[in-house]
């Protein structure tokens, strides 16, 4: 399958690098064609992975990852272009993370809104899946680096998209009896505020390789 | 050992009848003395319980649970009136929900601040515990109502106070190990934040009967 993997930090390397190995052809989106990270990335990968601007690895992808700080989300999707997310599955990773006032990060949407329901508004024509966000990002591509049975939650508006994250998703390592839908894409408010508690546990237990799990 | 409970709802009812079953000297206290809920709580809780003013039962209280809705959280401590509180271990079970705007509730305060916070400011000799406002009000004094080893998380600026926290929420009935210390008073911006998390959970799994438990 074509990925597009827009953002070239840890998790879209870690993403772009997931995808490759599982035999995907991915490129590796940033601001300008020439980005070092996406090259570097891009030459250690191997065949089937390739560098390029935001809009060529959202034209490329028929399934596109957002993998860009939270901050500037919004603006790299609309460098990769309404017309090249319209009609795709597109996976936001993203968190709503502001570091301007220094460590812990706030939020800078949260409650009664989420960065996942500004893309989807911003950009109706994709069908956006919230995913992936509440774990660290070596976590979300190799889950059993968390002993134990934990969860990974997804929303959305559109199911078929949600079938096709789950699909990926599973594929990366994710059991699909663990993987559970939160429904709509109002369920980022949720999904985004969790950052606030995961920051607090990454803090008292000083790693990032953890994840809950809901019992009931 | 005396035990104030502010505020007659659900859940200053559950932690009340709780107290009273483990044997302490239980005071419900709320807006006026003569509050039929707090009245017909103490005649079916039997001896050991008695209603009364906010500051009747701050007063009574060695140990005080702040139950009332996070919205009235902080007129109702200044109707218990600081010197009511000065010293005591305040545990602080409210959850800053906004119901204004219908269902589901937002946070009236988040992210770079919290409820508990504002109480701990606000009430500056009182030494703030957040905990219990993760899970309902019947998993508060039941956590077998969740089958498996699932967490209580709490915070708070006073290692003493927690202690004494702890050990009546062992009482309760959570094991000593599964009530996870997240740190200073600002913990409680990711506790609260999870109410947004929580929310989903519940309209997904159609039960508030459920907790989270952290792997790593």
């Amino acid at each position: 399958m074509k990925i597009g993997v827009l953002g070239t930090g840890m998790v879209g390397r870690s993403i772009a690098t997931k995808v490759a190995d599982l035999g995907h052809d991915v490129m590796m989106g940033s601001r300008t064609a020439d980005n070092e990270a996406a090259a570097e990335w891009a030459a250690a990968a191997g065949s089937g992975a390739s560098p390029g601007t935001f809009a060529d690895a959202a034209a490329h992808g028929e399934i596109v990852f957002n993998c860009t700080a939270g901050v500037g989300s919004l603006e790299a999707l609309a460098l990769a272009g309404p017309k090249n997310l319209a009609g795709k599955t597109l996976i936001d990773v993203s968190n709503p993370l502001d570091f301007s006032q220094g460590m812990p990060p706030s939020l800078f949407v949260s409650s009664t809104d989420s960065l996942a329901e500004q893309i989807q508004r911003a950009f109706p024509e994709a069908r956006v899946v919230k995913a992936l966000n509440m774990v660290n990002h070596e976590v979300m591509v190799e889950p059993s680096k968390v002993p134990g049975d934990h969860d990974l939650f997804i929303c959305g508006n559109d199911d078929s998209a949600k079938k096709e994250a789950v699909a990926l998703l599973e594929s990366f390592g994710w059991p699909a009896e663990r993987i559970q839908d939160l429904g709509d894409i109002s369920g980022a408010r949720g999904m985004e505020a969790y950052l606030l508690l995961w920051l607090r546990f990454w803090s008292a237990y000083g790693t990032g390789h953890l994840n809950i799990r809901v019992l009931r």
